[in-house]
């Protein structure tokens, strides 16, 4: 029996195993599925405020002592030279051929006290050099996220985590403390107060309105969570269920889940007799039509992600000098396709299309089935032109959207084809039911989203955008 | 504040209050909401063997004594001359007018003892005449559904209770078992061993497979379930989330969720003084299209509701007197509904219709938005011939479909149209966006489903069925 992730790499081909992963589909545990229903909660983000829970889908990673911060330099493509307590950063370190881990919050809540807020893998990077590095000054505890299925058993955390969000965000906010509150810039930490406690507070915003992000000791998480909806209902304010909650992402334009670029680099290899063979990296699921035998084929840089703007080479950091070399200009980058309604719908009718095909089934609001999504961007030639990377439907766009990573020279207003479904009638995963493949054209938009008419001068969909030969 | 329903009555209309009850969706609690994708889950019901998790989703009372087998028969329509230990039975209360209140199994589970287990309103009659009636011998405990939305605090039961279903059940159970079981008849209780204890059984079965619902004490329900799922696995046996569950009914044919009729009646105002302006009864949702002023015109007759042949006129019961004047012959009668793919289809495409109208969100695999629905279903001349009331998709038979009740002169084989949404926008619930009405043609079908062809003699879908004028 396997031990670690390398022993299961010793056997099976990385793609393999990650594509044919039993664990299910990927879930935002513990906060109910909705409360009003998908629909109203994400148009209250858009139209009133609402309320998000994200105490339970993420790692905490707490980080103390002196050497904290070297850890961190050490192995992030961000600079940390402007790093005050009570600010925070996004997080995004890179293997040493220059391939993203993974990306998270780092907030700097005290003298070198920092807490690492994400998903698994770069909680995960950071544990391992920290324990490994030579930091003698480090303390490292981890808070994993809560289970996926906790069935009716008790969980908790050391923080509850909301964010107060939406055009009348800030009204609440204000109402919550019982007076004005300074709002600071993007991402400065401070405090407010709600029913007479202090609580920590990141500035936050969605659609350039303010919003706040606010934490505490979970133990308060109920009595927090009842003081935001009772101050808020008189402005609209609506708790978002976890169904709705992750399809936001679709409109603000962040990529959840790239797969850690972790499985090949002999770099690593130590880091991968580290980590568990029930680790996230070695359970983790990989879906869509995208197909390599080679898993380096999925690796992307902090540019394709749209991290390029926090690469900083004023200090050494792991995978520095691959990131060197990169010209940044050949990098895909990251955009917003806009589905097809006609294409779309076609793939939600054959599920009643009794001797028809069956496409893979698009769930609603959120249409990935693996923790990792790669579903293939082509051009009028069926060249892979990028990956369509996290898939869904907003409400207040009436469309289905996908966040996705294309060539550099694929323009705004471009209409190319998503291929949706896996090959060969589908893996073996527990999210895929037997299905053929099918293409859903998509227009090339901003991040985040805002709707462009189609280049005409790229033709009808026939033709589409064609990536020139030279490209 | 009103305390009682009867109070929230004085105040408002009933439908109204029902109908714009803020309470949310109806969940099925605990259980996750998948452990594959409900498309698989849905289609080894089918094909092989599923594991239904029924621990949180219906209340349990218990009933001891040696008057409780006369409480039984005072309320129910059906005979209880035949009741022996170890038998179960649907009990089916009705009102003095002859209405139904609810439904669920009840368990003779030993000498003077009774398991009552299904939704609220049957098991809240069941409390109120045990506590008024004057039964000397009779002691009552009520262990109620889990709660809607845990949220991360421990939830427990009295019982575990688990089904095994589908085509490869009996294998899953023998070997469970260690070796052979006697399957029994239908509702006959026993016990079989799992994991060395030995647990109760009732047997059942799904689309003529024979199967098991299993029970003991909820601290057995972590082992007992992991023991089932291991022992399904070389049977391809499944475990159902919670999102699939409840659409199992769509092809067995039970409606859960008729409307309990205790809202007007001058000899229930007793009751309505007795329950809690929290009851279900109280905060329950009413959704469809179907909207009277008048909440009688939701009341059902047992057979409406396929229950016709429960009435036993061999003992006197609560509804006896009503339910002897009633004719069986022009009594609706339950149907099952096939919609019709090119109008479904159009209500899915309309979540993709930037400018046009918007259809009531139809969820996959329920598309039922309150606790108890009522659409109205309409011939072609646009009368009212029955009420669409449990919907939503089934994986096996690809196709949208519904149970209904239906006016007693519609043939199978009609085409009647199903009204989809609410009147005027729709109504103030929470599970309820702003959309338009729109209708969905629908064919009368057995139950449980099989497809049929349509009556050719009917005409098409613009002729569609047309009620005789002397119906």
């Amino acid at each position: 029996m396997a031990q670690t992730l390398q022993q299961l790499l010793d056997a099976t081909n990385a793609v393999e195993l990650l594509r044919n992963s039993q664990i299910g589909s990927y879930i935002y545990p513990v906060v109910p599925s909705d409360f009003q229903s998908w629909i109203r909660e994400q148009r209250a983000w858009r139209d009133t405020a609402v309320l998000y829970d994200q105490s339970h889908h993420m790692d905490n990673l707490f980080l103390s002592g002196s050497d904290a911060i070297r850890l961190i330099s050490d192995t992030a493509v961000n600079s940390v030279a402007t790093f005050p307590v009570n600010r925070a950063k996004q997080y995004v370190p890179t293997t040493a051929s220059g391939h993203v881990i993974g990306d998270g919050i780092l907030f700097h809540e005290e003298e070198d006290r920092y807490v690492y807020v994400g998903r698994a893998p770069a909680a995960n990077w950071l544990t391992y050099h920290g324990e490994t590095g030579g930091y003698a000054n480090l303390d490292i505890e981890v808070d994993r996220r809560s289970p996926s299925r906790p069935y009716g058993h008790a969980v908790s955390r050391d923080y509850f985590r909301f964010q107060i969000q939406g055009p009348a965000a800030w009204q609440v906010i204000e109402r919550l403390n019982g007076g004005p509150l300074e709002q600071l810039k993007f991402f400065s930490m401070s405090t407010m107060t709600i029913g007479g406690e202090r609580v920590r507070t990141l500035r936050h915003g969605m659609a350039g309105a303010p919003g706040l992000e606010v934490w505490g000791p979970y133990e308060h998480h109920d009595r927090v969570r009842d003081l935001i909806v009772e101050a808020g209902a008189e402005f609209g304010l609506v708790p978002v269920g976890s169904r709705a909650y992750p399809s936001n992402t679709l409109e603000s334009g962040w990529i959840p889940s790239p797969l850690p670029a972790i499985y090949t680099g002999e770099a690593e290899r130590g880091y991968r007799e580290w980590l568990g063979a029930d680790s996230y990296e070695a359970t983790g699921t990989l879906a869509g039509s995208f197909v390599s035998e080679d898993i380096e084929d999925y690796y992307l840089t902090p540019w394709e992600l749209g991290y390029g703007s926090f690469v900083k080479f004023d200090h050494d950091f792991i995978g520095r000098d691959a990131l060197e070399q990169v010209d940044p200009a050949t990098q895909r980058r990251k955009v917003t396709l806009a589905w097809d309604a006609e294409d779309l719908a076609r793939v939600w009718g054959s599920l009643l299309d009794v001797d028809g095909p069956q496409y893979k089934y698009y769930d609603l609001p959120l249409a990935n089935y693996g923790s990792a999504n790669y579903d293939s961007v082509i051009d009028a030639d069926g060249r892979v032109v990028g990956f369509s990377m996290f898939t869904g439907y907003s409400a207040n766009e009436k469309r289905g959207l996908s966040l996705a990573t294309v060539d550099p020279g694929v323009p705004e207003g471009a209409e190319l084809r998503v291929v949706w479904g896996e090959p060969d009638g589908g893996s073996r995963k527990a999210t895929v039911e037997p299905h053929v493949q099918t293409e859903i054209r998509a227009v090339v938009s901003p991040v985040p989203y805002s709707a462009v008419a189609r280049s005409t001068y790229h033709g009808g969909w026939r033709t589409g955008y064609r990536e020139p030969a030279d490209a």
